[in-house]
């Protein structure tokens, strides 16, 4: 392999030739070879809008020459339109608060400026990394403004397929409206419900989920940039503060707003475990959600098999015809990933130090990974399973003619002692609820219609009222 | 013991003789003697207040007669006035959604009410604890509302507590506003800071959990009454659902809504998790601010050392004149404990199943505590410790002045090369910075004093811009 | 009240007259009124164990008087056999590491003690809750030492009611060996298996489980009894350290051995981690093992209904007959509370710093919670439950004849080809695979009751291979 | 693309042309693009020795034809020895208990060994991924024993990377025996101990999570293999089943054996728990030392700086000269990642349903990304943080000299009385106890020297106990 020499204040390094990053990014793969996973994408490239934007302040006040802040602002530019992704290699568990990733990002840009500016790669005499691309920056605010920006666009994009997911679940509360079917408390026989009460229930908990989501990615759009080292904002100059955020909000069409107090701006991380809390919310919620199709689509001979999921793939190489819900259990652990997640980040949360918390890079890991397999999930749930649920009306109809739970509609026309003799009998003979009726002339034909009719059984008041 | 005879479905049963509660709080007892700690108090006064609106709204609709309904509201106010709690005996943890904590209150309410009516405790055929005192209601739907009420209740007791607290972190801001600090990074010195800025971020931080809890605790006033068993609200009137949630708000000054869909908030949990996972993000911070001060308070000999806690009681049976940082080492410890308890909420939610979630028992038991520990903790960790911290200025500002730190500040003035050798000539003589600035006659007596001003080194901008 | 004053190294104090507990736990009631549930009853005991081994080696080594040691031995004797547990009153939740339970503890003996020998409580000139009863020792190594002791006799209560339970199990196994039943993967019909193969599936993993916990109990018996304040064992006699564990171990009839390093056996809590770890994952077997038996159980007309549960108590208010799974509901909200426990004791057991983990508090309300409720759950749950489960014999056997998993052991000797019909035919017509069969004379009665015996097709190999 | 047509039970479908994976894997792909990153190598290698231990015990018991056999052996020895990878192309998160991967191995060896004998891809009559290469197996008993394979030898190297940071401990340990520093608890001063003495017990506690994870990880040695579907062995030749697991041993050198019950190897995941559970403790261990470590050497001049760490990458842009604990943090941040993934694993671990859980994708994912970063995170620890640190010697005694602390050491010596005075000296006129004592004479040089004696006053006993 090719390489050239750069210099940092520990000394000498060699670096592939061909590099856009320099030695610090080249320190930092030697010292973290951790997760093998580089720094997520959607982090990179709120970085480079943050690069762009502090460039553009600081040639706005004169602290940057335009020739080179321009070749800064085009790198950025390149990166922001996904060139060049391939060259930020930094692991995403990292020590420093995310120092590498903010290096090898400024390396990646004084390099690539360099050669636009058709100078050699490493001549940082000419454009440094630090004085040049990080100027009236550090790590601690650019990285927390980088993740906010790519946490509010992912949660945007997961809220936009929650809403997908909502419309279809409220799909299905229509098209299920008159499929009664037995309700269960405990596991156990209870009243009847209707199968689209079900699933307004599951859109109308969607929908609580959607907003708390939105809620809490708002305090994504508070941010620090500005706040250099600790929050003070030693050596950025007011005017710079005052233009950076003004020009980040522009270029990315996001309402951002400047911390109250940058020290806790820059210190603390609660804006990160409260969009994570929301996604541990949902995801309880939508594991809920699968349990219940689990079950209902539960079968086809031996479970419940009240509702049938589209076939997605083969469920097994021994049984011919075996299907498994597997778009519903990929949400299950979709679930399980996001609470986990939620822990990760709230001990990385809990372990901030003075004007800095430097678990951040695996707060990042985390955070991003959940937006990204909610978002996924949840796409492909939609899409594969929820969408073409179907309702098997005769099955989820026997249930409720067959069980004794009915009788609790019954109760008021026959009275508790008659009805307490119908169920009875109906254990000992193994006859419905309704054919004891029918048979001792209980009630007519049309009562028992009437009083059994979806709605009626299924909505508050005394079912069939009219015949008392 | 004298006893009397109870039956219920499952048969007859011995009772104390002077109990309150009857033959289903007896099987209870026997059933779940798993944690020792009764139901918490919030649950069963708000339970009571729930008992107390369905009796007033049957009445109200005709269902109850007059005088067996005003004594069930009589015999409640006694348990909303703190009478009877003795009388509650059932575990937190117990099987059954709350079927045993609802039955406690509808025996004790029945017997009380047949006490105070003249007859004899038992007469259930003159006032039922099912058909009368849960008239109209299911465990699924009083214990939820009950919740809501003691959470909401608590929750508002706490951000009170929240908010003294943060009162007194402000007026710790103002009173160390000019206390000039080093700023630490990575437990490695950083640049200067105030530590009034400290105490302000801390300030910030509270107030948005503050926030936080307010909006999760609205969540609380969403209520589920008139469900019954499954939401649809089978057996229960349609005025009685209208009147009863007008007739509690009413009595408890809150302004509760019915839930836009009642099977929807019968099944679903997803108000506690949001609730808890507000008290979570809250406790890490707060734990992170209790890890902060511990480390400025460490020493007094051989740690930082930069503030002194009160003193609250001795801390070493062997080393006279040890006090340890006590009242702050319990918020920890609160934090931990609000952590756990949340992930028990969390896994509870997620086993919801079809129209109810029966794990709701020890979603009561660690939310109401989480509250209330919470509220403990932060009372007396306000009064006992925050309230009476002093700054040891002095230690402070040696400490700034001792630092390579402010080099940074000196920067912009010294040119880096300079700045860089006097850093160091600092660590081979031992020398302070501010020391060999004055030796080598780099700047003025009155330059450094401008310079290293609180203000100018901690707000933004270029500390003495005006000697360039 | 009456009150007497008593003063420690911050003062005076009013102490209740009566009172065996002294200034130093007053002090601690003001500071930590926290959770209101006080010390676990379990470690009181085995503090007063700590206190009267220690009593007896400073006897021993000539470090105590044996008037007072014999005093001091006499009343921590009393606590051993149960009394005056009523005067330990602080708070579970409390700062300090445990000095204030430590304190209560010797205050309790020293006045205990004091009163023993006809002198007035408070006398600390005669006998000192410091100099006396806390000799050779410090919170950091008799808080560990009785957690430790508490811990292994919980653990093997906990390990004994496993062990009854394991062997309800079997007999279950040994029940239902011949009870064929339906297997299911994804909720979805699989192959058969007989119901005693799933009893014996759980039995087993109870099995593991009980080898665990008695495992990582066995952690329990390395204390460091000798360490003081940082485990250098400074001022504590060698002698002393050497009698204090044997005294110990005689005392309990436990075989405790002294840490190695007596610094890391002061610092370190990974021996509760362990323990709490064992237990989690047992709980999260026990958790399956009920949503299992909750299935199987469910019903009666619209869930599986393979097994029947003792009915315990009545289930609904609404419906007369219900009846819920409550001691197999109670088993989950115990194992989700156990989880939260555990990472409560986790994060607690991370927060330790240099030479003490100061957390220990937190650890010992979750730990000994744990073991308690595991404990009081799975007595009640193998009394109220498992024992009486009984299988649905016909239900089961009907499941295996009606779905169409046994084609997979019919397909042997009918050719896949054949078997697919077969199959086809069964889902158009609505007969079972077993029907078709013999309308086809496609196997003869002798072979289908044969391959279709639950010990061929529920045991290695192909079912009814003899006929091939 | 060039494609080909393949086709399943669910119809025909686009394969690229030259692709060793089929038409399942395509299902896969369309419905899990979940998290982007491919399953684990490991598990794939895990899988591909099953594979040939099938394939060679179906030869065995004439079940698969000798040509047939043979090239899926030595398809299976390409990917043993890492060819193909690029062919496992199915997401971590995936439905399907493994199926999706279990069906991506099962297609890529019929491939290529169809490829080895001359024939087209796709040609599943000659080789069918189902009959021929799944013959005898089920993804219910080869997924969780190629996750065995993967785990234990992941395991395996885990444990020795922490031997070897052991040793390092164990090395500074001997290197730090006579640095004589201060012993803190409650981060307040304590008494005296030796900085050998806090790296003994690290070692010590490294020690300890070895045997732990060495004695989960033989859990991973008892497998399933033989179970099919549900543990039955339903198809499987019992000879076939003694002979796998015995071809599977001798393969990879390890003792495996067979489940007593394969039913229960078959549903339960707490093999997987316990491992788990054992990094947790690991970490939470490692986080503590890491804490601890990183306030040893805070600073450097407002900071304890009783340690220096190796510098290993520049610490900040604004800073020359700044130097953060990256080697340390990371580790931190390693702990954090793994007890969540220890809670996606619990959370996964519950929610197995009867014969199988399904769940065991999302165990995979986190098990394996548990093991591997904590063996890297823990190698670079060692080799660029643990075997660097260096001791600053004279701080570490200026703060025992310094701080009261020592006075506990000369109790013995001055008396209670005479201590207090010195001590009270000392803080009103600065001086340190030693030279209060030698300017009043109260002990002289020797005996002083003598008492301070690193060894005398950090070992049991009285330190210079022969003055007495």
């Amino acid at each position: 392999m090719q390489t050239r020499i750069e210099n940092d204040s520990l000394g000498a390094k060699e670096v592939p030739a061909d590099a856009y990053y320099g030695v610090q990014t080249v320190r930092a793969q030697e010292n973290f070879p951790i997760t093998g996973i580089p720094v997520h994408k959607e982090l990179v490239l709120g970085l480079a809008e943050v690069k762009k934007a502090a460039a553009l302040a600081n040639m706005q006040t004169d602290m940057l020459a335009e020739p080179i802040g321009k070749a800064i602002v085009k790198a950025a530019d390149e990166v922001i339109q996904g060139e060049h992704l391939q060259s930020f290699v930094v692991d995403s568990i990292q020590g420093g608060a995310g120092t590498s990733i903010n290096m090898n990002m400024n390396e990646v840009l004084a390099n690539r400026a360099l050669e636009l500016l058709g100078r050699e790669k490493g001549d940082y005499n000419y454009i440094s990394p630090n004085t040049h691309v990080n100027m009236s920056q550090s790590t601690n605010d650019t990285i927390p403004t980088a993740l906010k920006i790519a946490s509010f666009r992912m949660a945007e994009e997961l809220t936009q397929t929650m809403t997908t997911l909502k419309k279809e679940l409220t799909n299905k509360e229509n098209e299920f409206q008159n499929v009664l079917k037995m309700g269960r408390t405990h596991l156990q026989d209870a009243v009847p419900i209707r199968l689209g009460q079900e699933f307004g229930a599951y859109s109308e908990m969607v929908g609580r989920d959607i907003k708390r989501i939105t809620e809490a990615a708002k305090e994504m759009l508070t941010i620090n940039l500005g706040a250099t080292a600790v929050g003070t904002g030693l050596n950025a100059k007011p005017e710079y503060i005052e233009k950076v955020t003004v020009q980040l909000s522009a270029q990315l069409g996001m309402k951002l707003d400047m911390a109250k107090s940058l020290v806790d701006g820059t210190q603390n991380t609660d804006a990160y475990t409260t969009l994570s809390g929301a996604l541990k919310v949902s995801t309880l919620n939508l594991s809920k959600i699968c349990n219940d199709i689990r079950l209902m689509a539960s079968g086809p001979m031996t479970g419940l098999q009240e509702i049938s999921l589209p076939t997605r793939q083969p469920g097994s190489s021994i049984m011919p015809g075996k299907v498994n819900p597997v778009m519903v259990e990929v949400v299950n652990q979709v679930a399980f990933q996001v609470v986990g997640n939620d822990l990760s980040i709230s001990m990385a949360s809990e372990a901030g130090q003075f004007e800095l918390n430097v678990m951040e890079p695996v707060i990042i890991f985390n955070l991003l990974q959940s937006l990204e397999i909610m978002k996924n999930g949840l796409d492909v749930f939609t899409r594969y399973a929820i969408s073409g649920i179907e309702a098997n009306v005769q099955r989820c109809r026997e249930y409720v003619e067959d069980s004794y739970g009915i009788i609790t509609a019954l109760n008021p026309h026959l009275g508790y002692e008659t009805a307490a003799k119908v169920v009875k009998q109906a254990r000992e003979t193994g006859l419905t609820i309704i054919e004891i009726c029918k048979a001792h002339e209980l009630l007519t034909e049309k009562e028992l219609k009437t009083i059994l009719d979806p709605a009626e059984m299924t909505t508050p008041g005394i079912a069939g009222s009219q015949f008392l």
